[in-house]
């Protein structure tokens, strides 16, 4: 049975919570049972994760090869993280990474990210759809 | 009837008849039929338009009040055309930006594009299927 | 009989219709029609153009040598376009470079004008009465 | 009864003695009569300062508050002066910069002036025309 | 009760031990009971952590809200971390950022602090001096 | 009998006329009082000065001999003024440089100060309570 | 029978009028019956096309499937269009670049050009000569 | 009995499973292994650590006093981490920092290393050999 | 009788008090006096100022057409100044710059002088000897 | 009778021996050979060099009166020498840079060379070709 | 009989006599003949050179065919050398980089070297022990 | 007997042939003439040497023991040779560094100098009498 990994770095658990015309008013709960919706309709398990640790996003992106395709939205570590790009890099687990804010039209240092030259695709910008869309082209990669 | 526009600028005529292993080997006819169906099959009319000169771009995006929706890739002149931003900035039409490759992982000319900053959100790296999800997410917008 | 070119670049038809705290309430039409009453106020026929293309704009450019005087707003080609600025540099007839904006208060990517080093004067972040103010330059000029 | 300030900034006391390619050969008290015929003719009473020293504008353009207007050319502390720049911020009293020469096609240091950002336009590069249309724009402003 | 949180980001659990002309003699025992005895004075319980993760030093500012003032030295996570500054973003807590070094005359990658733009004030080479003014502005903030 | 020395640098005069949301409603004469009533109460004159000229600033600060400590906020000099750092840099006195506003989330220019290299300390921020507690750090310091 | 293509860019239509010291004094159709001489003698069909609009050379780069060669002098967009750039990496036809003036000693915007990395290679500030070189290396290349 | 530490950070315990063109076929266990039959034949111990977790690198490195040698591969943090250069400046034994991959001639991220300036030397590029380079420096060392 | 200009910008009054190793022991005075010394040998009065005021020193040099030679110290002026260097520019007498210490191997905002472009030449890094050189250049150049 | 130098710097001599997908099989005798040939058909004496030395290089471009024209490829020394630049600026007679491989789509440090300001043209990228059409051009212009 | 070669560069000669500090006390020869007897012990003939000169050492590089390994530190030419990298990268044999001092920690302008790229590896910042395991290197790899 | 070196760098040879607006119309013989003139009538010996090869200028240097002092004009290599910098920083002898020309007021690469970090003064822009001002610091310093 196939399975998925969403995972979600810094700050994600604060979704809801923190600065809404810039993140949306969904929570992390919200956007992870919406995606786990669309993945039991597709008869895939889904495995989650949020966490503000470096460490423990690569100790997760490291068990990649046990999923079919990862859902990941890097927060913060985004721009500063080569040590996560690394950990991509070292899976062939397809990913693709997703931004709920518009990053390109925020502060300047939040317009590079180390993690997309790696992953598959990006979609930005687009609020919880973003997450939605993601698992679309999951599906489509399978 | 909800009408969405297909916008293509420079050199995507030339799909799959250029560097395959870059953009993939589907033609953008090919690309266009399938949007089209996904608009059909939700009711949509869609017009299509490809260019390679830049003003004939904005004069279509300055035209955006007649659509719901845009699908924009802007090719070669995403990251140049401060004309084309504005044109997309003088209009509330929600426009999806799609790339077909993964511009991050490409010449470092290619990582910047100044119609981000101004559109609803992007879909980057995912081949024909950027345009695909591009579809998904106008149709959740509406 | 005296001749003036009045020449606005891309997106300046949408005057009046975008967002106005920038540019203000005027339309393209209204500024053509005040600076034609100076014109005419004077003796001098008012030839206009407005055009997104970027050659269109070089083609007047270059038939400069039939006008005393050209009034140019370069809109978003000021910041990318060495080919308007080679245009101007080819002709001898003054062209007085106008915004209607303050470009120094916005995005750093519009501080850079290519067109000011080869204008005869800028005027700049007026609203309307940048125009007015390039038609008296000429007059006194000429 | 309105007043305004002509306020011009270092070494512009040396107008027509240094280079006049660049500055043309007008001397300072022939622009500050040239700027006072036109603030007469209109019931306007023209107050004139010319200082070498920072503080001093400083000192001057604190007063703002009892112009209706100010015409200021920083020279060459348009590109270096952020004190200037606070001063200006600190008044509301419309604030037209001038500039003799054309700052753009000269030294690259010349290119950016701390003061455009908050002046509410630039004139640049007309000689000591960019003056009398200052006033003009002082008087539409009015 | 009132509560703050005293906060010490990575090494400086070594202080006293390491380079102390740079840092001084005291060890963060002796700072820490400093800032108690003051919060202890003024009717302020204090909640201290220090530690060396940037993962647990966001799990701890997410909980900002349970304090009524935050004292934080993000030592070299103070110039590289943006999801510790996105953690203080998504907190109303004020927080005060303290250094025990002039980080402006040391190397020049730390004369950049992410946390700076996003905390309440900072207060920067003053030795153990700096905490205790930290717990004066709160004490005055509050 | 100890001194101190409060200079305040350019447009600081201005304090409670501009833009109160970034400075705050306070006056000079109000933060030069709770000053003076901090160093009256320890036994310490207090000498003041405010000017908006650098050269005046630099012959204060030279002074600096006579002082047992200067509180400075060198406002919009900060970030231009090299001659203002050498002459704190040839006194002994320490010297506290403030500043009201958070120097770090404003434009990038401001976030750059010459005199915090050779300042004892910064307070930035903290409104006029940055005042405050930089003579707290003077009482520390003696 | 074989086809080359004479292709030049923006301005090049006003060789002969414009700065000469810069261009040399040759017109550009001398220089196009230059280059058809040498086509001729070698029985080889060649195509002009001179357009200041980037769509219309990017329209004729798309064809370079017809032609055995191309002679391109992109002017002005030189340097600006990563558009143009993208329409020669899509054909096989060898480009040869032609610049007339020495764009290394000109101004430093001139200094790069996004077309070179893609052209069969490069000859520069020649002037006339350029072209004629241009042909001769199209023959030996054939 | 004198005792070295061996730290690998982020990734490195995925050798030999990513691009082994990269990072050569061995694994971390053969390597582990090939510096303890070094360490052992010298009469001296080996403490080992791979994490993936910059806090948990930090903590072992704090450790150093009781280590006679440390051999440090840092991974993506070399190239981000300014709390782990802290870290090994904190301490007086000697770091030997190696990288697996010429880290030169890489993507330009990777050029620059944070650690470099505080370890005792640096030994780049040679694969499993570094490692091996680096015991022996720790023996001539001691 | 020929006249030379000793001019000296902030900071150098204090010469012989602040840091000796960087500047020598003399004093101010004994320097003017060595330069006087030299001038009276040679027939010529020696003009003195120094002054922490830029808009002094501009002054001063305005009135250059009064000296058949200046020799200047523009202190930390020297890097920061536009306006300085645009008063030398508006004159004709040669003028001397000179350093005590050597800017070339202090801080990198040091290495750059706004006035070395407009001087005659300049004479750096040999201590009080630098002014007996500027001196003999002086008498050279007569 | 006219002669030429035919000038070639460091590391030209390992041609058709190092990386030949990047600079073509033929040998530097071949390529000496050719120009030879092209230069003898045309009564002109070919003088040939070819060193690794920086220092050789610059003494035979200083008896640059001696030849009619000079064909010169700089190699590496094209992108760090200013002494070689400075050498032809010395003398009058026309220099043609060539390069055997496009410099212009490898590495970024190749993309400059100080030669070509100060050459009369520049031949790039088109292998052994480049000396012919350098001969060509040299051929024209005497 | 295998044959290394020992390379050494500018300034290496004064080993011993300059700052010993920075380099330690040994001299070339000393650590020459350390290289020989490891050599020796191995039955490899050592090769050695130093020299000042730029072209000399490419030379000799140029003749790395005849050697089995190559020990170079290219001392100042390391930081600005293009020549020497492409010496290196025209030749099989594989050459290890060695730097007696820490490049890492001293002026920005030696944290780069173009060698670096091409050499096997490096071996730096440990004294005359980075020769010794760089000859350990060469015998691992023989 | 005391003993000078006078070197010289590249082209300087060519002094009086070449640009003399640049740098005067002295040759390289009447220079070291009057060196040698104020050397002899002081009674020291003057070694002299001008040389195109940066290796040889090392060498040179490196003799520098033997000298009482040095006058180097180090041409086109003093903004590329850090290697020429190593060699005058390993002697004792002082050095000063003279320019013909006015560096700063030239391309902007001319600008920095690798050797005035290293060198005892400059002494720059004053054409044939930076030479004579050289020699005259060197008798002050003796």
């Amino acid at each position: 049975m196939p399975t998925w990994l969403l995972l979600n770095g810094p700050n994600l658990n604060m979704l809801g919570q923190r600065d809404r015309s810039q993140y949306g008013s969904e929570t992390l709960p919200e956007i992870e049972a919406m995606v786990q919706s669309i993945a039991e309709a597709n008869g895939i398990t889904l495995a989650k994760c949020q966490s503000n640790h470096e460490g423990v996003l690569i100790d997760w992106l490291q068990q990649g090869q046990q999923y079919d395709g990862i859902i990941f939205n890097p927060g913060g570590y985004s721009h500063t993280s080569i040590a996560i790009r690394d950990a991509i890099a070292s899976i062939d687990t397809p990913v693709i990474e997703v931004h709920l804010s518009n990053i390109h039209n925020r502060e300047s240092f939040r317009h590079h990210s180390y993690v997309s030259a790696v992953a598959s695709g990006q979609i930005v910008g687009l609020g919880a759809l973003s997450y939605k869309l993601a698992a679309y082209a999951l599906l489509e990669k399978m």
